[in-house]
């Protein structure tokens, strides 16, 4: 239940995932490379222009060492 | 932080999306049409069959009312 969210959920993993990336001191090419994604990819997730999907979100949120639902 | 799913991030949400569906009474015909999806996507998603994309996770989180997270 609860109040939903304002912001889109893409939006919201977004800058998550820029925060925690930061945090972790990775590169987006650094943590491309734990998730076993492109690099350009992962900006361009961090830029909110890709739809990304829940398998790709896991791989992110499991390189990151958090549970998805921490990335929204 | 925190522990990792041990269970993938796909089968948390399709068993999700079941119980909170049902939980509001909807069929799968009805909730696709709130969340102006098609019926069939959502019976797939529901066996885990799809790699949702996050903005179709979003439709369903808010035709269920609930927060994209508390599918998770």
């Amino acid at each position: 239940m609860g109040t939903r969210q304002s912001r889109s959920a893409r939006v919201v993993f977004a800058a998550r995932l820029r925060e925690l990336r930061e945090k972790r001191g990775f590169s987006q090419e650094g943590l491309a490379e734990l998730a076993d994604l492109h690099r350009t990819y992962v900006g361009s997730v961090e830029r909110g222009e890709r739809n990304i999907s829940i398998d790709n979100m896991e791989r992110l949120a499991r390189a990151l060492d958090v549970q998805l639902k921490e990335m929204l």
